[in-house]
């Protein structure tokens, strides 16, 4: 299992543009659900060959439940190559139905606002957020599918508790969890 | 997900032989701790390819809670073929570690006694029982990942709840469940 | 097996820019090897998960033959996602290092000229040429590694044979095999 | 691909029994056709998660030819487990329609007549045998399909030579083929 230490509020999603959904999306007003968020790259070999499918596959197994599920297109590398409009072939493409957010590109060495805000370290990403909206899990590389199913099934059974509260949500350290099958932002 | 359809006591395993276990184990004595079982047989191709792998790796990843994972040998069809003796050789070929009981033969048309008792509908079948001693899960065929990573984790979230009462535990319609991955026992 | 129905003279790439090779290739320069085309676009997913690593595998098997594997990047559609420089970004995170030939666009319904000489049905497409120059085999969609790796050592065993001669040359014809794991270009 | 060093006659095959053949067959009587072996155990993995499949796989694609495709049971340990009757039970759920034969068992640290006579080092081991009856190749452990469809092919292609002439046969040297995925023969 996954070692945990700590909750802290999720950061506010920084969305330039959004796919697959006409008003957007914000953790503020998903407040009360749970949240799955794939921070990914479509030119990310182990995005698309396993981290995309997952997250299809977990939206279609919880599509009865609160769960929101969310694409974050994190672009911190050949930025030319993925534009939005290559972004939107791609999604045609590959059948991907959830709302898709584009990252807000900044002038911070190429590594786009939420991105940098949630210090990431490269695609795949996954994050999980509380039904308060504290920041349970931050994984980079793959994850285990029976992992995934064990941390969603632990957010929707978790009760709204405030953020900063002594509740009970954790946070997993991310360090702990490499995994060279996905991309990772260089060191500076 | 799967569908529900209320709780009921969980029957004691009927096992004749334990291998990778010295003393045995039986569901009164693990009273307290959620368990998982993996009904196989070890000529079933949907076992060998998919269910035993997958009991394997929950076990690792699940390794630091007290979930118990159990193998049950439910040989309903070739048992001149899947002997004890042979048992032995498939565990040891294919590195499993742990307990696996063989379930009790009986004259009742080769379907050994645990099986009968569950009424399992062939192999693979994973059975799912909470800390309260309850069947929470009976489900025939191949299960995805990560809805057994989320099945196990609401067993391991659960207070321990007497049988019988009004409580949070669930039971899985297995008849939802088909699957052409598993051997099917013959109907009648 | 496949089905084959006679042989003709491949008609010549047409290509207006090519990676991983500095000079550039052509039929006719190879005329006496026998070559492997790997027809594709960069967000064909049929090509991405099966085609290009099934090319990558031939080309390290046959390495020490006289084998001469080479990509086409026959785009048909979203011309304004799949641009040479978003290629050349797929190629780098993929690290795919064979040449790679751009298709030449044409005003033709989006059709690059490579493509509509060998009318192509769409992506992934696998051409095979002989020594001689000849068209053995024009496949569209996933073809089984088996089958491939026969081919391949058909091409490998041939002599040079003067086109148009009856020589022991065949075509695969390809409207029997179709796949729907690949991108068809629409009806018009 | 593969290096070889020289050919030379098959050993004939020592079988105690036959399944999916009436009348058995020997090398001798299938002079003149290319032949390929699967040698196997029931209980080793790497034969039932890959071999198996992947000889199934090659008699489908080769059907129409005149490959005749045997699978060969060298039983070397757990001789009390892998049984003629657990044979036909398995042989049944894995729908395997091919001729099997039992290697016939012999004194000789319990490694039978075949397997010993082609010095085999483990299972899988994949033979192919010429349409001239000499042996080409002798590979332990997994081999790529790509490998396997080249090397069939070749076979396929190449006319009866007398053994022992300086004809184009090929044998294989199995020393370069070492992989863990297979059950070794252990050293005495």
């Amino acid at each position: 299992m996954v070692e945990t230490n700590g909750a802290f509020p999720a950061p506010e999603l920084s969305v330039d543009q959004w796919f697959n959904s006409k008003e957007g999306l914000s953790l503020e007003k998903l407040r009360g659900r749970p949240v799955l968020i794939h921070a990914f790259q479509m030119l990310c070999p182990g995005c698309v060959s396993h981290g995309i499918p997952q997250t299809q596959k977990a939206r279609a197994i919880f599509e009865k439940t609160d769960l929101q599920v969310i694409g974050l297109h994190t672009v911190f590398e050949h930025h030319e190559a993925m534009t939005p409009v290559a972004l939107g072939a791609f999604l045609h493409e590959y059948q991907i139905k959830f709302p898709v957010g584009l990252d807000k590109p900044t002038a911070n060495d190429g590594i786009p606002a939420t991105m940098a805000a949630y210090s990431m370290r490269g695609t795949p990403t996954t994050l999980l957020i509380d039904r308060s909206g504290n920041l349970v899990a931050n994984l980079f590389g793959q994850i285990e599918d029976i992992v995934l199913g064990s941390l969603i099934q632990s957010l929707l059974a978790s009760p709204v508790v405030k953020p900063g509260s002594d509740g009970i949500e954790k946070t997993v350290n991310s360090n702990e969890r490499r995994n060279e099958d996905g991309c990772k932002i260089p060191a500076a």
